[in-house]
């Protein structure tokens, strides 16, 4: 029977981040990653396949990373999971570890109405041979409708329209697109955006069923309206993948996902779980929380990864840090939304600013960034930020984040030292991250 | 005679920044800020004038944000300044203050070689007549040198250069360019990407006498070099501007500024200092330390500001962050370089990770970002780091900064929940600031 070390289970970016993290805390170790697929679609860059990268084959994981740290990659599918006896099973036979990371991921989810089954309605399956179906389909049909405004939902609907020649309709069931991560300003304008392209969106939209004589033709909505599809695109979130782990008798959490502690050990002192698949607990409040991102996904398996052979880490919780770009304009966003945190029990100073991300405004490339901040009144504490612009946006919500997760207070970052340049950054001046944090301020000392 | 509660002197970056911080500190108080310039230009803006955004009048600061915060301003030059009355002198007459706070900049150094005063010689004054008549000349000049290869000289020779028709020459006295910023890798790769657009370079170039009749003809170096140039730029850094705080009897510290403790007070309790006036202490070490940036100006300004009635604020002293941009290429760093922390007597763990921007690879836009970051080996606390790429790096090395202020170690950014986006940075497995910060981690576990 071959053995290895410390077997990783999934090579989506949970698995491969287990992966290298563990080879680099265990040098002296084997570390083998088991996956089922030849090769791995980056996750976050699915969406981009159709109007932008072109392809699902020139949106894959290099295997090079992990080459170079010298991680064994085996590609087989796991059928069971021996964990008295620390073995997987698979087509070829047995495989032993000493350590076992399961990284198997999530699951698209479905919805519970009448046709979601029919040809022609498409969940988003980390899987380059489905994706390339989806494409296929996708360049031939005029009507598209994409159920779910979330961030993938409108990412799919924006790359599609792309693809020219085709009536996309975002279908979302909630006031807004985007509600669960953004104030109801940001998703106004995320909407406003995805419009001016040409995308079709209906918020408040429930689907009663999906009509079509065995292939999809309409969508139809509890007001009785009728919106013609050749393709549905499901972008209504993903379940955990637990099926394995279920069976094997590893303990589930109270969202279904594996149950994991601090160091993302599970049940069984031999096994971690890291990913979508692994329950979380919030940064905020310690409750379970169903989010599901790649930045919480490495996060984890930097933890289990480091864990191996001895505690070295544990995290604090999740606290959801993603951002998402349609066209020229990119969202971020960090931690609690203004919403969220009145709705948790949080006493909040929110403070918005907006100016031009380059000085004096008059430099090329100039556009309006709005960042706001949501602090907790008692401490001063940063819960949460959402930021609108450009090309930086992204990096700017990490600065959010890193600070939320220091907890850092509106007068720690009011007293940052920032660098301002004119063709990268908006003025020392007015830098917008500083410049909220002293209005917070401000206006915390009102009360 | 006119009197107002805080008087800030100085409309630059720090003087603005003070008047606002006080007016939002103190909203019940009269702030007025009095400067000698109708127009200020923007400090950081200046290089750009030339090649970019086309003339000084496009690149001023905005009275806006301070009119907008209730900041009354005063146009006026203040001749003397009388502490024992608390009041200050100009041409008008006298205005007195309850709390004075001064932020009287810098002026452009010299270079002490023999045609240093010749027409055609250009320190660089943050003033717009001077600035107009600079551009003037550069118009019909077709053989430039700029003096000195800092940020404010390679930004000057680069946006002439764009100018057209022009031999642009850097000298520089050090063995290379921005080398008290950056790493000699680092310093490499903007003096090549320098080169390739036209600029010549010269380092290790002392510049012995600036000849010509009356009009500059030339500059000769110490190896009998002579070069032609009918401007010449000189980018050799600033001095203190004290002469009003030394007249009035107020300290000066050991590098020639305004002496300030923490909470940037003089020597006279009611008056305060900030910017490039005033003396600055290292956060590593706590030296005195010569170094004036936009970052460093506006902290000890939010700093003075919320100071005024009652010490709200203290800082730790200078990390210094700063970016810059020539072409496509932009650099960032913050904190101690590698060389300089090793100088300091640090020992430290020094990590640089190089990879695309976007993920995969393939996404439009995708440049390679370099980043590096040096860790002292003991504690593990985040020294310094550099980074090169494009537009988002501005924020990358604010990013750095906020870990260096707040002591992060490489254990606490390995552990950071960082957002990602294919469309807008790296990969989340190999997101550089927690990739190279694993790295480091792995080569401090072999000592």
């Amino acid at each position: 029977m071959r053995k290895t070390n410390i077997l990783v289970i999934g090579g989506s970016a949970a698995g491969a981040t287990a992966a290298l993290t563990a080879r680099r805390h265990y040098p002296e170790k084997e570390v083998t990653l088991m996956r089922q697929e030849a090769v791995v679609p980056i996750p976050c860059g699915i969406p981009y396949i159709f109007g932008t990268i072109g392809s699902p084959a020139k949106n894959v994981m290099p295997d090079a990373p992990l080459e170079k740290e010298g991680v064994k990659i085996a590609v087989a599918k796991v059928e069971s999971l021996d964990i008295a006896r620390q073995v997987v099973r698979t087509a070829t036979g047995e495989f032993g570890y000493e350590r076992l990371i399961l990284a198997t991921g999530s699951l698209p989810a479905r919805i519970p109405v009448p046709g979601s089954g029919k040809d022609g309605v498409f969940p988003i399956f980390k899987d380059v041979v489905r994706l390339e179906e989806l494409q296929q389909r996708l360049q031939s049909a005029t009507h598209v409708v994409v159920i779910g405004g979330g961030f993938i939902g409108i990412e799919f609907a924006d790359e599609i329209q792309k693809m020219g020649g085709k009536t996309v309709t975002v279908l979302e069931i909630a006031p807004h697109c985007l509600s669960l991560a953004y104030d109801e300003e940001f998703c106004i304008e995320m909407e406003n955006a995805l419009r001016a392209r040409g995308v079709q969106i209906r918020t408040q939209a429930r689907v009663e069923e999906i009509l079509g004589n065995g292939q999809v033709e309409a969508v139809r909505l509890s007001d009785g309206a009728q919106i013609p599809a050749e393709v549905v695109v499901l972008g209504v979130g993903a379940a955990p993948n637990v099926e394995l782990a279920k069976a094997a008798g590893i303990k589930l959490g109270p969202t279904g996902a594996i149950a994991v502690d601090r160091a993302m050990e599970t049940s069984d002192p031999h096994v971690f779980a890291c990913g979508d698949c692994a329950e979380k607990v919030s940064f905020f409040k310690g409750r379970p929380t169903p989010l599901r991102l790649a930045s919480i996904a490495t996060l984890e398996a930097r933890t289990a990864g480091a864990n191996a052979f001895g505690i070295r880490r544990e995290h604090e919780g999740i606290i959801g840090v993603w951002a998402t770009a349609v066209g020229n304009l990119a969202m971020g966003t960090a931690g609690l939304t203004e919403t969220a945190a009145r709705q948790d029990g949080y006493d909040v100073v929110a403070v918005a600013v907006e100016g031009p991300n380059r000085h004096p405004g008059t430099m090329p490339g100039s556009v309006m960034t709005k960042l706001k901040l949501i602090f907790e009144r008692r401490t001063g504490e940063l819960l949460g930020g959402q930021v609108r612009g450009n090309g930086e946006v992204g990096e700017i919500i990490n600065l959010v984040s890193a600070c939320i997760q220091k907890r850092m207070t509106a007068e720690d970052i009011a007293l940052f030292q920032l660098g301002t340049h004119p063709a990268l950054t908006a003025s020392p001046v007015v830098y917008p991250l500083v410049n909220a944090a002293e209005l917070a301020i401000a206006k915390m000392a009102q009360f």
